[in-house]
This record gives structure tokens, C-alpha cells and sequence, in this order.
């Protein structure tokens, strides 16, 4: 175990689940999650930001494991409500999860930033790790598909992943800054590793490795960068990783996005941490000159995610 | 009865229930209500329009009439989540009221305009009332005391209507544009007359009569103009009005409301209708030139307001 901080880069819910599973294996306060705010939009209104949510939420203990997503002990009456004025309810807003929403808009408003809001978030939640937007001003991520352009949250809640992906945008990318803390976190030598949790490679990290070409710094930051297989076996456990690797004629496999990375991120990762089901491929991408190990990724529960968590340190 | 429209002047509560009489005694589509939107304001990023609201539901059958506000089986789970995060809760917010203002904040976000989302609003609730904000940008009532200058709502509501009052100033009257609605309706000959429902001559009538100056058209229209006294035997069934004449000086009385008009909009007013207590009363209103006649004017239930309505359209 090192006194040095880990950064971690995550999505949603299947990094949260290994950032879950860092900050209880970790001393409190080791873990620094930088977090993708592409996928953030607004709604009747008001400012969403699923990642953070779910970082939020998971690492306070308070989000829904059966349902995967959103609090537990959620209600749905203003949804209900939305539903009787023919409202837009193809977004999920629940009861709880509206008051962040609406404490966060107004705060937003009144001139606060998001790093500064998601900062007092998890500190009222009594979360020890560091949650970082990757970014205060706002990056889109916009799909591109044959039936045109569509905001993520259209294809990725409203279209439920159905439209086929042609390639991906970032509007506001060029004019991003990283998030302060991160970049200072980078530019002194508190700092022992740097991992990229198993979160979609196109939507997920990708913007953040490209707030202000941030991947650079993260490569160069002379720590152990280590990423774990979003693609078990071929398919994703969530999300549609796979499906978007398909459309975009890559390999549907670990060793896909390893060389996805590879050819986009070059010499980014230096250890590939793949499931055991996908043993037969590690070699595949040792010829990368990446080093490879395996291990079970699938993380069901608490103990799974805290082993996880664990081999990835042991690596480290 | 008459087969042009009677234009109503209302805020929130007061206002809404003399309208609901109105709409329950004309024909469908005969009324038409000019609404104060200088007491909307911006809360946890949202849009909020108490008045409008309060004539939506009220005239939908849907307030709750035992509160006195808001709308009927409301629930409470977003305020009691706010209150988890340290967010402001000053400004109950009920789940279904919330759907509301989320649907309009939105749809104001995407560019429409308070005026036609009222209407959509009040389609959708069944409503045969016309419902028409006052203006569609922004007015906004602040209230003048010796601690400072206090925004309506938290005059309102936060403060209780404790702080005294010096005087009254709406921001953005001067570029404010009358519904045009209502303007089309002034400029035509279909308005048969013109009721200034028992609202805080302040706060919620002011603002409208204030908009463009709009009071010299009222005035001009060559229709009767018929007020209710907001202030009964020296109170106000509700809200601060009677404590505001005491603090502004002036008298206490249905007299006092009656010179307040008589001095600020000249020759508007062309009949007052005054509870029975204040019968007494009618002779020094008669002084200033304007017929007076008494009425019980208390709505404690639906036939009250029938009634009240069907003797205010008996007089015009």
C-alpha cells in the first residue's frame, strides 16, 4: 500500500463499482476519481450529471444495486406527475434524485462551479474519495448514426443504445480545462498510479482522456497506468460497449480495446487487466508490449468489487 | 349575461378564487384572467409562477382548498430529500407542483414563452378560462424596508411577511410588453368588463396595471371597471396587504384601498363592490365619484364565490 495517491477515470456504473471497490480497500482519502461529464445534460430545466450521480451515490453507499442505476428507496411521484401533463418522462428522474439535481441547478446559477458542488456533495455524503468532474465547462458527447446526430442521453436512454454509432464528438472538448485538483494532482508527485476503470471506451473515457489532451499528461506522469477489460468474453456487462465496437467494425473483444487504445492513446496503458475468461487473448496483447494479467473482472458484489480493487493495487 | 368576454386582474389566492366563481357562472370561454408574474421567481434553477399556478389549479379543481395553497394530495419527497442535502427549503415545493415547474422551465429553456406554455398548461387541465401572464419577460417585485431591499418571495415567504414595508419597486416594468392577448382583447370591442379581483393592491395588482402602463387602457376601454375591496372590516382575509397599508400609512379600510387607486390609477375604478361589515363605509367611497355597493364578500366555499361572482357580473 503507498501513502501516494490513486486516480482513477470513470464513467458510471461499472467504474463507480471499482471505485467502490479502491476507496474501501484504499486509506480514505487515497482515491481521486476523475469523472466523465460528457454525458451531462440539461433537462426540463435543470442540469443532470449521471457519472458524477452514480459515482455520488455508490461511494456513499446509497445507490440501488438491483435496479443498477438511481438511489435505493427512490419514489417516483414527481415522474408520475410529469406523466399526467405529458411531459418528457423518458429520463428517469426520481424523487431523491431530483433534489441534487435541483440543489445543483440552482447552485450552478448562482455562479458555483461543478468541481466546487460535487465537492460539498460528497462531503455532506461523507464520501472520503476525491470526485472530480473532468471538466467544468460543458463537453457534449454527440452520436453520430445514420438517422443523424444525437445527443448521448437521446441515444442512450430515449433510443436505448438502438441507433447504430458511426463515430463520436465531443462539442466543447477544444475549449475544456481539466479539473484543477487532477491537474495539480499531475503536475506534483503526490501521485503512484493511475487506473482506467472497465467503463466505455467511447463515451466514457475517451472524453476524458481528451479534456485538454489530458491522456498526454496522464502518460507522461511516470506512474503505472493500468486499465481494466471493459469487454469480457466478448461482451460488455452493461452498457453497450459492445454493440458500439461492432457497429464500428473493431474486434469485440479485450484485445480490441487494447489496440483501440493502443492506436488511439499510444503507450497510455501500460498493464491490461483482463478477465479470466479471456486468458487465450493476453498474449495477444503482450505483443502490444503492454503487460497483461488476468483475474476474475466481474464484480457482483461487495467482496468482488474489494478484490478487484485489490489485485489492481497489487499491480501497482 | 352578456356575450363578450369579462376581463378579470388577479394574483394568487384572493384572486383565484373570485375567477373560479367567475368561470363557474359565465359561459365557457367568457373569462379571461390577466395574472401577476411579478412574484415569479428563479428557485433551485427552476421557474416558478406562483399566481399562475394558483389559477391554474385553483380553476382545475385541483388546489387544496384546506392548506390554502398548492395542489390537492400533494406529496412531499423532494423537499424532505432537499433537506437531506442542507438545500433551501424555505419554498415548499410539492412532487406534482414540482412536475409543473419542470415541464416550464424546460420548455422556457427551448424558447417558449410563458404565455404559451400557460395556455398549453390550461388546456391540458381541462381549463375554459383563458390564463394570460401579465407579460412574458421578466418583472420582478422587490419589496423596500428598512433592513434593505428584499426580493418578493422572500419577503413572501422566507421572511413571512415580517419586515416592514417602505414601498415597492418591480424590475423590468418599464420594458415590459401587456399579453398580447389581453392587448388584442383591449384594442377590440369584444370586452364587455373589466373585474379587479380582491388581490393585494401592492403586490399583484400594481405590477399588472403597471405593465405598459396598461391601466390608462383598462381605463380607456370604455367598459365598466368594477374592483372588489381586498381589505374587509379594516384585514385581509389572507396575506400581508392590511399590514402594508398600516406600514405605507395609509388607512386600514376599504376607504383607504379605494383613494390608493383613486390617486395612483385616476378614474379607473368605476364601481366598488365592499363587504356588508363595511357598509358604513360606501358613502365616502361614493365622495370620491364612484358607485359602492355591498355585498358579502367573503368566499369561505363554492357557493360564496358563485354568488360573489354572479353579483359582480349583475353590476356590469
Amino acid at each position: 500500500m503507498t501513502a501516494k495517491r490513486i486516480l482513477a477515470l470513470s464513467g458510471g456504473v461499472g467504474g463507480a463499482k471499482l471505485c467502490q471497490g479502491l476507496a474501501q480497500v484504499l486509506p480514505a482519502g487515497k482515491l481521486q476519481v476523475l469523472v466523465n461529464t460528457a454525458d451531462d445534460f440539461q433537462h426540463h430545466g435543470l442540469h443532470i450529471s449521471p457519472d458524477i450521480d452514480t459515482l455520488l451515490y455508490t461511494l456513499a453507499g446509497l445507490n440501488d444495486t438491483k435496479r443498477g442505476w438511481g438511489l435505493a428507496g427512490e419514489s417516483w411521484a414527481v415522474l408520475n406527475a410529469l406523466k399526467t401533463l405529458d411531459a418528457e418522462t423518458w429520463f428517469q428522474l426520481g424523487d431523491k434524485d431530483l433534489a441534487t439535481h435541483l440543489w445543483r441547478s440552482g447552485q450552478l446559477a448562482s455562479g458555483a462551479t461543478l468541481s466546487e458542488l460535487t465537492a460539498t456533495l460528497a462531503s455532506r455524503l461523507g464520501i472520503a474519495a476525491g470526485i472530480h468532474p473532468m471538466c467544468d465547462n460543458p463537453v457534449r458527447t454527440i452520436v453520430h448514426s445514420p438517422q443523424g446526430d444525437l445527443p448521448f442521453q437521446y441515444y442512450f436512454v430515449k433510443y436505448a443504445c438502438k441507433p447504430v454509432v458511426t463515430g463520436f464528438s465531443f462539442e466543447g472538448i477544444e475549449q475544456s480545462s481539466l479539473n484543477r485538483e487532477v491537474s495539480d494532482l499531475l503536475a506534483g508527485d503526490g501521485l503512484s498510479a493511475i487506473v482506467l476503470c472497465p467503463s466505455n471506451p467511447f463515451v466514457s473515457l475517451a472524453p476524458i482522456l481528451q479534456v485538454a489532451n489530458c491522456w498526454h499528461r496522464l502518460r507522461d506522469a511516470n506512474v503505472p497506468v493500468l486499465a481494466v477489460s471493459p469487454i469480457i468474453g466478448g461482451q460488455a456487462i452493461k452498457g453497450p460497449a459492445a454493440k458500439m465496437m461492432a457497429e464500428l467494425g473493431l474486434p469485440v473483444s479485450a484485445v480490441g480495446v487494447a489496440k483501440h487504445y493502443q492506436q488511439h492513446y499510444p503507450k497510455l496503458v501500460d498493464q491490461w487487466v483482463v478477465d479470466t475468461k479471456d486468458g487465450n487473448l493476453a498474449a495477444d496483447i503482450e505483443q502490444l508490449g503492454i503487460t497483461t494479467t488476468t483475474t476474475n473482472t466481474v464484480m457482483k458484489n461487495a467482496d468482488d468489487r474489494k478484490r478487484l480493487a485489490q489485485f489492481v493495487l497489487d499491480r501497482v
